[in-house]
């Protein structure tokens, strides 16, 4: 069975103080269903990962099923840490494959930057497995990635310029981008010498918080825009755990599984948007995708091959590192992006961009989603 | 498709301080995996409510596909208040009927025990809506259910007496079975007389807080148990907005689609597990699953019609009021105890029992789901 999306929808990623969750969550949603041209809802997934925990907010999905008066209709939250968006938006797919439903209303929110930078932290913590000896050691989420970008360094000889042109190339395109939550402009030396947040990660390396909401209306009725393949796959949920460090397993599972189920590789791809939680994991994991050789992704990088008129462009929308990253909403954002670009109208639009990919990550490895789009015709 | 029920496991129900969340997925999931015949399982989904709230610990699909060692497979967290369990059932369905899987282990826990009364107060209400009139005046979920027995009470004649009644059957189902929170044995005259909660409801007329898992194995492989059914519906957020007081419409809608689908109705179910959250739920949710005319559910609930000899018999686990209510593990919970009826091996067995009902609630009606289950051969 073929599935297509039909309509999207996204707000402004920011501090969006005076919003509240709901609110942002059903902006998105008409905006798609508006888009897919006010279809008939079947059923409603939200992606979300902490609307419990720092808004006290949950039951989402009837609320939005409630609140846009679209009946008695099945619905459901769905987490995976970070990849919350991304398991949503499959979760509407296999509910379409399974001929329970034939047009489904997903969404992603996260309200986050109402509460501290401690406190936020605390909650993102929850990714982690509580009774590991790593969590209970004080490794948080930049501690994991800044040892994986220094055995990065010493692997390859890459270096932390390499890490701030990943940050300087996707604020470049956030600039372009008027729904991002940063669009000032910046220099590599501003990136280099911004205050450390675990070495080698600084500011600039680490996606920041974000408050916002996207949505994407999905159905077995034709449209412009074929989902040709959803994957999903699990990692170690420790460090300690990992076959090799510098492959996320989640992603390079995923990867292999998407590309088998499109029937295509990864030459074919014309646009991407990646997981970029911090600048290191763009890197590896456009090499766990298999647009690079392993170890080489930072060469492409240093090349241009990934710039909105590189070969392999990554993150036009400034990714979670310029576009923003509130947690539930990242995965279906990045969809958001792939079909503005197959539709021809993204900001940093890619020269003849017909197939697109978008990457989700969970916690330190332990999620991953991959959904390649078609342009058809 | 037929899809089938290989395998159930719970753990006790109670209060398990020196247990962690994981350890009771865990232990769930092993027992059900092995009365599976241990399979190889394709993906797992959990339902749950407050792991990030009140426990900081999310992802806990990963951490059971790593600590289970299932490999790289897809996992999912599936939110819908107190419904999460029944809904992630639903999902573990879906995922073999679209045919991305085909064996799915789904579990349910939640750690309920380990804070205060005032906590968890608070960490339920995020079942609400946040920005509602509703829940700023002070409403909770013994309110709203306070509410439905007094105009109940007034509709139908009936009394609190009868209510406690539903308490005293659910008491004494729950004496015999080994895993449920509440084993003594109780009166109608200690039920009646114990303190007030909300007019008309008394403490041995709510459900109590709980710690506690369960886990099933579906698969399209054949067994002696087949799932007849899967329906799920949303109801009104608010009580200003229901149609009717005393008819929960998620309730309602997901019984007649899961009667329609399963091609019988309520006349062919031998055995029912009603979501008692307060013993009012279970009268008015016996009603709307067709059981009872509207308004009658406390008539025959009087005449012994639901006790385990009876012939509607309901709650034989000893329901939430007295099996206990660890939110997430629930409605897993529920479908635990039919199969074991459909087994033949339940406590407080029902006599032939060869197909049977769970619904699972969340919220106040805002979620509800019914699966229909049936022996073979």
């Amino acid at each position: 069975m073929d599935i297509f999306i039909n309509g999207i929808g996204m707000t402004q990623f920011g501090n969006l103080k005076d919003r509240s969750l709901k609110s942002l969550l059903l902006e998105a949603c008409e905006e798609a269903i508006k888009d897919a041209g006010s279809p008939k809802i079947d059923a409603v997934f939200i992606g979300n990962f902490m609307g419990g925990s720092v808004y006290n907010q949950e039951i989402l999905g009837a609320l939005v099923a409630n609140d846009l008066g679209l009946g008695h209709i099945p619905t459901a939250k769905v987490e995976g840490a970070c990849a919350s968006g991304g398991i949503a938006f499959r979760q509407a797919y296999i509910g379409i494959l399974s001929g329970e439903y034939d047009t489904v209303l997903v969404a992603g929110a996260e309200k986050m930057k109402h509460i501290s930078t401690a406190e936020i932290t605390e909650a993102i913590n929850a990714a982690m497995d509580n009774e590991s000896n790593e969590k209970h050691a004080g490794l948080t989420f930049p501690g994991f990635f800044g040892v994986l970008a220094n055995r990065y360094f010493y692997e390859t000889g890459a270096t932390k310029e390499h890490l701030a042109k990943v940050a300087l190339k996707n604020r470049e395109n956030a600039m372009n981008n008027r729904l991002a939550q940063f669009r000032q402009p910046t220099t590599l030396e501003e990136i280099t010498s911004a205050k450390m947040i675990t070495d080698p990660l600084g500011l600039f390396d680490c996606s920041p918080i974000t408050d916002g909401a996207a949505a994407a209306v999905l159905s077995n009725k034709s449209s412009d825009i074929r989902i040709a393949a959803s994957a999903q796959a699990s990692g170690p949920t420790q460090m300690q755990n990992a076959e090799e460090l510098l492959t996320l397993q989640a992603v390079e599972e995923s990867g292999k599984e998407a590309y088998e189920k499109a029937g295509i590789g990864p030459e074919d791809i014309d646009v991407v948007e990646i997981h970029d939680c911090f600048s290191m994991t763009e890197i590896i994991s456009s090499e766990a995708l298999g647009f690079f050789p392993k170890g080489e992704g930072y060469i492409a990088l240093d090349e241009g091959r990934t710039k909105p008129d590189g070969d392999v462009p990554i993150n036009t929308s400034g990714g979670l590192l310029s576009k923003g990253h509130p947690i539930g909403a990242t995965g279906i954002s990045q969809i958001f992006q792939v079909v503005q670009q197959l539709r021809g109208n993204a900001p940093n639009q890619a020269e003849n961009a017909r197939i697109g990919l978008a990457q989700n990550l969970g916690g330190t490895g332990a999620y991953s989603t991959v959904h390649i789009m078609e342009r058809l015709g």
